[in-house]
């Protein structure tokens, strides 16, 4: 594997050039002062270094050694200590966390940035700095001050850790049917009793301290999802300091052996009338988490988005170093560089392109986010909220694709392990499932964000890209606004039918969209790249890249629209026994 | 992971309804006394058993153990020799050898589904089996006839196995440029000297030898691919009587750590001037060596086909039992069978009209193969010739995202490695890459297959089937003869530019001729099934499940279209800087 190298001039370009932020930034009151000019660039290179030198060159280790149960307690790869302890010292774990509690309050278009920075490193390992932003963020939003003041600032130093516990054996997806139970004390808190799987960072000694954030359905509690509500169960309960103490009754049953970010110990933990601290109000649990569950979903865009880059860069370096075959040496014992071939740059060049839109739309969406929190922008804060299910399973149905594709590059050497491209492509795979299947995400936004309001915040977006098309002069994005049109036809088309057809379309809908926008994001790269202060090198690599996206990529989109055209009744006259 | 069962019903309705093979088998004098009626059904039953029961409940085992080299020797899990012992007294092993030479001389056609059965079981194991099937034919048709009394009785009869020794460290796809020697010897033999790596089943204890067939260079050979000659090495050499006796100078230095099949033992084999045996003439051994390529082609697509399968009864099995969310249910603590969800529907359908297709397309090649074989007919072995890169490249292609898919049907359960889900993905991927790349496949076919003859070959099979659907009444097939139109404009097109654009496009060209031809197979199940003698179950499964394809699956070509009629231009206009 090549040495992985933070693509900073990428990342800066998107930053600075193409979304402009270093100007927002500069016009608010809040952000003012922190990002100095300078400041963002300098985050950015002291997080690359710590990626590319105390974590990158480890990955495969973390591979093969495993996060691993011994007597009970889960023992990590020895660098992910140093590596943790280095990010925890930098101040890196409370990047984004509300200064008022310790944090750096820096927006999230920048801590984007370096998540996938991380999720390029090893997606094991950034799970455990991820989960306790995460977790951090639901505090922030839900808990009450004391409980704020008790545990933000232990987390956001990086002392202590979080997770998220929704997932019982038998419920995943549908919430709802969850078991795990919470009786109030007469001291106030509640004994929470159950077993929940798939707990990422479950159990470590990274930190002192684990907070989880659990899920749990009180006596009273109504039936399905309206009836859950959100607990803080710490692994050591805290002394009147405020520091850890007695051990709290939640252990570790036993970790998953899985396909592939071994490094991340991925636990079954038992809660055995362990004490929680209710968050928020009673039953409305879910819409707790759900906070967290969308700042989860944007990382898990960055985990696409990051193993692509690492695989692409491996490929890349593969096609530029290795000898096989010919197309203008005329001696035949001679060999020529493999990114010679035709169908080796179609690779390439599609992983590329796909990469380079996806790091734009992280770069916005995060943008909107922040619109949203600094302004209150409604607007913003509405397409954000459309997007999010974009971010999380298109960049991840992509991310997956393009380390499958830079895995291919490789041809034989892809498939044996010292190479290390089998191992992105069983990393990055998880990222399509947790956190909401990307089926669920396409259902989500299928039915809940573009339905639901008749598609109004959708086509109030297209209107807008439409018109920021109208007045530009850029050759190799004429085909755009097309597309958009048809889109639009498509999705009027979509609304008129029900329930059941738009969940039959979602994932393929959830991927036209898609396209159309990392065609907008094209054009913005075209656009900001025209004025850009860069070399020729990298404006050329973006003009041409761009019109490789519009001539070769943006046509399946066109396959999609086709489908979506059809009838999908099909589906449900399939009975059980016909398949 | 459920118990596999071998799709008897799907494979026979296939061989004798769809094909109408039992009818071509009883017209051919040569197979006529071989294939009595029912002995071909009692060949697939007996098959299914062996892979049903010995084989395919290990899988996860073999995954675990893998093939170790120990003290110099390849140990295999230990099932795999009883296994193999099964296949050897059964016969298996020669199923479609020559019966001059002991093999049983069935038709390709009955072997290839027997294939599938034993890649749904364990591809890893049936690489063993598989490799020595695909020597044999290479030497029945290159080696005299010493050498093949010698040599392939006890090859069919499974005391002796086969491999091929292709590639080196620096020769993958351009094995002309290999450095492995060939020194003649006094006795007529050749001393063989050099590396080779990858080598499947290239050191092993399941047979009493192993029979190498490896390409090496003569010292006067001419340079790259013309200058390549084949030798039969064994790993023992032969005494008077013909029993092995001498060990060779050829020896495992190591296997390989891969991402999946990794109960077959992948080989790094050092020949130090080991005795070899010229096979065929002088610096023809390429020629000699893609015999075997494309029997070992073929076996690729019942990879694909085999794994996906296994991986649909598996998903369809968790499906029908996973209980969460809700349709009509109405108590919220409730939840239903997720089959009951559109998207998983669609995640089934798309996989399960693949899988059919992609039966029905394995033993039409195969048929063409055995019509050349018996009939010496010049068209059918033309279009197999045509066909032999599709069953490699998008049966494999199509397997792996089925494998993919149905991993995604288990949620997070499929990221973990008991339920035996993202083994399949990590297993089936291989055959995407070894026997030639997917893209090597595509080009073959591109250029080789399609330019190279202005498209005649598949002009004239797609005026046939033009012509055999012009008489149908079957409404869910309408629309595939506009299909094959644009196919044909696409194809036109694409000949009328030069051998740059035909690589650039060669991928998704192979692909969209391939979901046309998928959209053939499924006329021609439609059409059996009209008057086969089946349940209503199975004739509704087919017709339900054949609407999908044209009205869900086949509009993905349009996409395709799209893509092949756009210029390529920009892949060459980029230079390695701006990758």
């Amino acid at each position: 594997m090549s040495q992985y190298q933070a693509p900073l001039n990428d990342i800066c370009f998107n930053l600075f050039d193409v979304w402009q932020l270093d100007k927002y930034w500069q016009q608010q009151p809040q952000l003012a002062d922190l990002i100095e000019p300078d400041t963002a660039k300098a985050i950015l290179e002291e997080a690359a270094k710590i990626c590319e030198q105390q974590i990158a060159p480890f990955v495969s280790k973390a591979d093969t050694t495993g996060a691993q149960l011994i007597g009970g307690k889960v023992v990590l790869p020895e660098h992910y200590h140093t590596a943790y302890q280095s990010l925890s010292e930098g101040g890196w774990t409370g990047l984004s966390g509300d200064t008022e509690y310790g944090g750096m309050g820096m927006p999230k278009a920048l801590s984007m940035m370096v998540d996938e920075m991380l999720c390029s490193a090893d997606i094991a390992f950034s799970l455990y700095p991820g989960l306790t932003a995460g977790a951090c963020v639901a505090l922030l939003q839900h808990a009450d001050d004391e409980t704020k003041a008790l545990y933000l600032p232990k987390m956001y130093s990086g002392e202590w850790s979080g997770t998220m516990c929704l997932t019982e054996a038998h419920a995943g997806s549908d919430l709802g049917i969850m078991r795990t139970s919470a009786k109030p004390a007469s001291d106030g808190s509640y004994r929470i009793s159950g077993s929940k799987i798939f707990i990422t960072a479950g159990e470590h000694g990274l930190t002192s301290n684990i907070v989880h954030l659990v899920l749990a359905k009180l006596p009273d509690a109504p039936a399905g999802s309206r009836g859950i509500s959100l607990f803080l169960v710490p692994k050591y309960l805290l002394d009147a300091s405020g520091e850890p103490a007695e051990r709290n009754a939640v252990t570790v049953g036993s970790i998953e052996h899985k396909m592939g970010i071994n490094g991340s110990a991925t636990c079954v933990l038992n809660f055995d009338e362990a004490t929680g601290y209710l968050i928020g109000e009673p039953h409305r649990g879910l819409a707790c988490m759900f906070t967290m569950m969308n700042y989860e979903r944007l990382s898990m865009g960055s985990q696409g988005l990051g193993a692509a880059e690492r695989a692409y860069q491996n490929a890349l370096s593969y096609a530029k170093e290795r000898l096989q075959g010919r197309t203008n040496e005329k001696d035949a014992n001679k060999a020529e560089p493999i990114i010679g071939h035709a169908d080796v740059r179609r690779m390439l060049l599609n992983i590329k392109a796909m990469n380079e839109a996806g790091r734009t739309f992280a770069t916005w969406v995060a943008s909107l986010l922040d619109r949203a929190k600094y302004d209150n922008c409604q607007i913003s804060a509405q397409r954000a909220n459309l997007l999010t299910p974009i971010t999380k399973a298109f960049m991840t149905d992509q991310g997956f694709d393009a380390c499958v594709t830079a895995q291919q590059v490789f041809g034989g050497h892809g498939y044996i392990k010292e190479w290390g491209m089998e191992q992105l492509v069983r990393d990055v795979r998880i990222a399509q499932i947790y956190e909401g299947t990307n089926g669920i995400q396409a259902a989500d936004f299928m039915l809940r964000k573009v339905a639901s309001d008749q598609g109004s915040v959708l086509f109030s977006l297209l209107t807008d890209i439409k018109q920021e098309l109208s007045g530009a002069e850029l050759a190799e994005a004429e085909v755009l606004p097309l597309y958009i049109d048809e889109l639009a036809t498509v999705s009027r088309a979509l609304l008129a039918t029900d329930f059941r057809a738009q969940g039959a379309q979602a994932c393929d809908y959830l991927a036209a969209v898609s396209y159309v926008l990392y065609g907008y994001m094209w054009y913005k790269n075209l656009l900001a790249v025209k004025t850009a202060d860069c070399s020729d090198i990298f404006r050329q690599s973006k003009q041409h890249t761009a019109a490789y996206f519009f001539q070769r990529i943006l046509p399946k989109a066109k396959g999609l629209f086709a489908l979506l055209s059809q009838d999908t009744a099909i589906l449900d006259t399939m009975a059980p026994e016909h398949f």
